[in-house]
């Protein structure tokens, strides 16, 4: 229950965990939301590295940034204010750490709580919500999700994954026309290892770079299909044999029967030093040494989630929507929901926002339906595809000068601090 | 001398070695402007995988493709009729080969050759066109420049690096600013390999990810420069305490001081080149074992130079125009030259079109000169920045369907065999 307070309160925003290529799109739809509505809240201030900025009375004042700088968050990668992998504990474990939290946000009047991030954020959120009852600090928490990982339960996508995925797609058809022209006399197989380590949203949207005005020989090695070398080996000289090439896109979070990750393999090079790590080497190193073929080997790792340069504009549009409405929520005076993404229909693909309670997002993962990769376990079905189509589409380009996009680095300007005691992280 | 015969004269058209994001651009280029005198040149055969297509007379026929499927080659990377690695041994060692070469381009009446490559396929073009004098078949040799590795001397840059080095500098800023954000809590050092293995051209690009603008901290590790560990830990340990982070380019072909490769595979191609991959992570490996630092590394590989949709408009219009004029310089008669791309000035950045004599060109290998980079070794001083920023200018986006790239594969139809003896390479 918001206190009545003449003055408007002030917001909170952080972002948490790994970012992406739209999680500031979903802070300039927040912030220029929160802006337009300057009778309810009053300024919006960004937690400095995400939730240690709570933490550490660590705030950054929003409002000295130029409506300009805000809008050119839109087009900008990774998280502007800085976020951080800090995992709260459990209340029973450390409800020190979020007294201090309601400490830091009553010293600054703040009535908001907008954290932006995947399954953690989402526990931690709910369980600020829970806080400020029981302490009967009043602050109205909203979710807005954000993870590359496509993890979140309810909502239909998470914003970050469709221009993950785009970048994938893209990267993957692009580097087999490659290999298609050197197959001749030079490398026969190209691998693309990709983020992802529990689900296979993202190894699955390598399955895109193949369509059916482009068909290119793929095989995919989902994190939810124990790798299964002689199988593997066996499609693979398949389609060497039948097209010339073949491309395979690897999740780094392939494990083998053991449950072992086969970037943990224990392997070595052709002179004995361990592998550094690196699913794709590990891949690459088992089809020169067992079938003779010549290969080439990427591993994007960040490149694919900060790829702003070639996001996709459905991701950009849902991300700014859901930070937007993530406001919007607020002002109707709802607490502990996640704004989410509603597919209406798929062909032609339409969204709208919805609204999730809290208590059903936190701490459940959505992993790939069986359904989605092909019984043989190396590809995508059509039920997959209809489902990731959309998400990649569209392409919304960042502003270019001689020749490099000109992303925006705010002034990010410290509130001034105005509690005595210090906490450490 | 060519001879003057009433029935316009067929052209040969290859790709060789390593293929770029542009080397269709400048096959586009020749085709449409051969199109265009058809009184004079009668068809354009390609080689299907490059050289070997004429050696074993497996030619395709473009006037097979529509205009528009020619149009398209513009905006799609990678060789459309295929590439090879297949270096052919000098006139002594195997003469044989030029011979099938020439006895291939009389039966299909081919009076022009062109050879689409880097420095060994300008050696080749030298060598044909001395042997057609030696053996008295008239036919005029262009050679059209294309290497990522931009080390063909006289001409002032090479199609398809400027793509790749806008790809390596946009990619670097993106993935600087994902782990800026991440710094505080998790990722303090992000090393990115780059290729090329004798000239650091590549990786000085790297450099262009900061700017005056947007300053990141970055260090560069150059093919020229043997890796001083001690030197090099001590930068990151420095930029890392200063800025919270860094970045680290690697070129793939950087050697110690024993001139051993920091990634040594031990498998060599088809040139005897060294087959290289994996120096980011040994270097991302040394960071953490010395500085305790945490790291994410990323090998780009094909993804550099496959990466059509992030050309450099500049080096899309050079490979097109170095395709037009090779087909005008055969028209005016030129033989045994290499179109060059000369720059005029550097700001505002202007260029035309030079010509080369072969024999100045084949064999000679370009390097960065040595005040490129800075006097410690790990950066890129102004002079390299003028010379590299107007390369990477202006974006040349491909068409889009469905979130998707729309790359053209050709029909490549084969033209009818005359031959009746087969050639084994």
């Amino acid at each position: 229950m918001a206190k009545k307070t003449s003055k408007p309160r002030n917001a909170f925003y952080a972002q948490s965990g790994g970012v992406t290529a739209v999680i500031n799109a979903s802070a300039c739809g927040l912030i220029e939301t929160a802006r337009k509505h300057r009778t309810r809240i009053g300024k919006v201030y960004a937690g400095r590295n995400g939730i240690i900025g709570a933490l550490t009375e660590d705030l950054i004042d929003t409002s000295r940034e130029s409506a300009a700088a805000i809008r050119a968050l839109r087009h900008t990668p990774a998280g502007a204010f800085g976020s951080c992998r800090y995992k709260l504990r459990s209340l029973e474990e450390n409800r020190a750490e979020y007294e201090r939290l309601i400490e830091v946000f009553a010293a600054h009047d703040i009535g908001y709580f907008f954290y932006n991030g995947g399954g953690d954020s989402a526990d931690t959120c709910l369980k600020v919500s829970q806080l400020s009852r029981q302490l009967d600090y009043p602050i109205q928490a909203i979710h807005v999700p954000k993870t590359v990982d496509n993890d979140l339960p309810i909502t239909d996508n998470c914003p970050g994954f469709g221009s993950v995925a785009k970048y994938i797609a893209v990267s993957t058809r692009e580097a087999s026309f490659d290999v298609a022209s050197m197959a001749k006399t030079s490398t026969k197989v190209f691998v693309i290892e990709v983020m992802g380590r529990h689900a296979g949203w993202i190894a699955a949207a390598g399955g895109l770079a193949s369509s059916a005005d482009c068909e290119i020989p793929l095989v995919i090695l989902f994190p939810e299909i124990p790798f299964d070398q002689p199988r593997f080996l066996k499609r693979v000289e398949a389609l060497v044999k039948k097209f010339g090439y073949c491309s395979v896109v690897v999740s780094e979070g392939v494990r083998n029967a053991e449950g072992r990750f086969l970037a943990d393999a224990g392997t070595t090079d052709a002179f004995g030093h361990a592998q550094l790590g690196g699913a794709a080497p590990v891949v690459a190193q088992m089809v020169k040494d067992e079938l003779g073929l010549k290969y080439h080997w990427a591993v994007a790792d960040y490149l694919q989630r900060a790829a702003r340069h070639l996001a996709s504009k459905t991701d950009v549009d849902q991300a700014y929507a859901l930070g937007k409405v993530a406001v919007q929520l607020a002002l109707k005076g709802e607490n502990s929901v996640m704004p989410t993404v509603e597919r209406v229909s798929s062909q032609p693909y339409r969204w709208k926002i919805g609204v999730a309670p809290l208590s059903k997002v936190a701490n459940v993962e959505k992993m790939m339906p069986r359904n989605f990769i092909t019984r043989d376990g190396f590809g995508i079905t059509p039920r997959c595809r209809e489902y990731l189509e959309p998400l990649i589409r569209g392409e919304d380009y960042p502003p270019y000068k001689n020749g490099m996009p000109r992303y925006v680095r705010l002034k990010n300007a410290p509130v001034r601090r105005k509690l005595s005691a210090r906490f450490e992280v």
